[in-house]
């Protein structure tokens, strides 16, 4: 892992950079025909939200957006509108999450010595906990936001608990997740090759036995799939400008 | 379990009537200070909102409130200005939660046949999944709400990923939860007895190798415990009153 070594022997001082792959390429199936990326969050696109989280974060060069075709238009408008100057690629993801993943990837600077793919739909995420990731990722290849359950968990089986579950170890992953360059473009290529869907990319780098350090999350940086969210996400908003959270 | 088989011989039609303990008695720890249960929601104290969902639902005899001693008079007070009166008690709580709930178990009226134990900070519980609860008690013994887990799990040691949990068969339990009368109370006196402290009170009834069915619950019946779950909730309110939920 010649990157990650390169790494370790840069001046502490100075701040991990890192390409953006941001995926806004799901389908609006439980959103009742609104579209994820492009629902209105108090008063702009969800996806604007996002890009300027990562357009404003000095660890962040370049990002690169991959979402649907029918959307790839409406995208590089809103690009251009918002003077996102860091996007260099808008691209046209695939069938499934992993498929637009690698899509994002192949656009990704050769230069880049980090990685961070976050879902297009989770346009709260803060400045800290991209900045945290990409400094743990950094450090240690592979870095994720994560926050702890609250609720009971319960295992069941055909409607009936079977066993409550322990908790105390259990995380909700969020994104950004941040990769040393190399490794998440071979996880990805490796899941593919092997037919495999993991849930997230920490999936793919998890199958090759490399764990993925956890970093501080936060209940207020939500993925958007329906309209609840939506709800959910408008009220964050007008309470950070409140200054309430 | 005569008061379970009881049931079964009832006419279909005849809704299963039951006993309500709504339990307020935690502090403010994770609040900023602010009251769990008399935090302002939409101009009404949380506990109103749970009271009223209660008070409205058909299937519910009697309301039982646990609250802190500290909170006796005010929470009285909001009882009768608001004319709840299916609350036959207020009571103290105990220092964990297994002891506020034997404390609203022991003031049940001893003719109730189920006792469904409710989270006075879950104030957006609605008529359907306190019905369905009940319903499927009365039919099972032992029911509570839940929701599919919708985040991706991680198993963590040290703060590094071990794997990722598969969540197809985990869910998030909230309340109602809805018990065969002696059967919580045995359930709950046993737990006590062996000195354990289960973080649901279906926790105390699967220690006896009984199964909880799975109700259906919602997104929308949040638990109240941080400022975050304020905004939420209030967001959520206002949505429901517009129509959007």
């Amino acid at each position: 892992m010649a990157g990650l070594l390169s790494l370790f022997n840069k001046k502490k001082t100075e701040p991990p950079q890192c390409s953006a792959v941001i995926v806004a390429a799901g389908s609006a199936r439980r959103m009742e025909g609104i579209d994820k990326a492009l629902a209105p969050l108090g008063e702009l696109p969800v996806l604007v939200h996002t890009l300027y989280a990562f357009q404003d974060c000095p660890a962040v060069e370049e990002i690169v957006v991959v979402t649907r075709e029918d959307l790839l238009v409406e995208v590089g408008r809103i690009c251009k509108d918002f003077a996102f100057d860091k996007v260099t690629k808008v691209v046209v993801g695939g069938a499934e999450r992993i498929h637009s993943v690698q899509a994002g990837l192949r656009e990704v600077s050769p230069q880049a010595e980090l990685i961070a793919i976050h879902d297009g739909a989770r346009p709260l995420v803060s400045q800290e906990i991209i900045g945290e990731a990409v400094s743990a990722a950094a450090v240690t290849g592979a870095a994720a936001p994560a926050v702890p359950l609250t609720d009971t968990i319960k295992r069941a089986e055909e409607g009936r608990t079977a066993e409550t579950v322990d908790r105390s170890a259990l995380w909700a992953v969020q994104t950004p997740q941040v990769f040393e360059a190399g490794l998440i473009r071979g996880a990805v290529q490796k899941a593919l090759d092997d037919g495999e869907l993991p849930t997230d990319d920490c999936g793919a780098v998890e199958r090759l036995g490399m764990p993925v350090t956890l970093t501080r999350g936060s209940r207020e940086n939500i993925k958007i799939t329906t309209p609840l969210d939506l709800v959910v996400g408008e009220a964050i908003l007008q309470a950070r400008g409140e200054g309430l959270l």
